[in-house]
């Protein structure tokens, strides 16, 4: 998902999308994805290993991102560390693609695979934010505990940033949804 | 998983966890694990489904307390009761289990479909919080959040009450890690 020029890749995106929303993504073919791009199978293949592939391919570079945020974040507060890597990866999610990741929402909820796809992405992020904090130095706990903590901030804030009506930025979502968990947690305990 | 006398259903599963342990999951058959028990394998079908539900059979009951949790929970701040329902599923993990919940988180990390497994529970879960919390009139996003952490609290804790050399039980465990979640969150942001 790095370009939206009508560049081939991009042309199959919107083609796959378009097919997903009208005949459902289990009925829809590599064939048909081509044809209503204007563009052969055979070049279908030189950018997607498969149609799934469409919908996910992009979350590895998204996961770099994230990751290298981990790396280079200048604090070593683990949640601000956390909050440096959700801030950069909004990099990825300019206003431009919000009606695309709307979409590949709908198509994804529709599909019980998908699903379930999307959430071992997500699980494996976690993970690799645990790894990075702690190649940081961060404890393990602390890592684990930071690490999810951001994962679910992003979920929710994605979910929040792709919701009808919304117009913030994923930036400034994202950082109500950190607020918003800080406020909780701290929430006088009984 | 709800008793530990030596009925039948208690020594199917200690037979299989041997198994699963000797000579792994993949490997260990119904007619094997029956047979161990000193059973037949048309006993076994009268608790389990299959091999599989041997390891996971336990969890609709812990989910079901955590539920449960949820509801009665006498606060009406989120993570007041997400915390409530926390305590309250520990009940489900006494000390006498720290072996055999050890024992099977040993067979899951060596098999990437029980682990796939694994993780869309913990994740039906979340979302089973969610629903809950908002039928207690927590508004969405809070809701999401607070389930979320819940669950990253829940499986930080678990895993450092089954790692080899710990002692305190796993209500103990919680609350230090709700507690080190909090200090990690409120930690000063750049």
């Amino acid at each position: 998902m790095g370009r939206w020029e009508p560049d081939g890749e991009g042309r199959l995106r919107m083609a796959a999308m378009e097919l997903f929303a009208e005949i459902g993504y289990e009925q829809t073919t590599v064939a048909a994805i081509a044809e209503r791009a204007g563009l052969t199978s055979r070049t279908f293949f030189r950018y997607f290993a498969d149609k799934r592939e469409v919908l996910f391919s992009g979350q590895d570079e998204f996961e770099r991102l994230f990751l290298a945020g981990i790396e280079e974040a200048g604090d070593s507060d683990p949640m601000a560390i956390v909050a440096a890597a959700l801030e950069g990866a909004t990099a990825f999610f300019p206003d431009e693609r919000r009606a695309w990741s709307r979409a590949r929402q709908r198509v994804i909820d529709a599909d019980p695979g998908l699903q379930e796809r999307e959430l071992l992405k997500l699980s494996g992020l976690a993970t690799a934010m645990t790894d990075g904090l702690r190649r940081r130095g961060v404890d393990p706990t602390a890592a684990a505990l930071a690490a999810e903590s951001g994962v679910a901030v992003f979920r929710v804030g994605f979910a929040t940033w792709i919701a009808e009506g919304e117009e913030r930025s994923l930036a400034e979502v994202l950082r109500a949804v950190l607020t918003q968990l800080r406020s909780l947690v701290i929430a006088p305990q009984v």
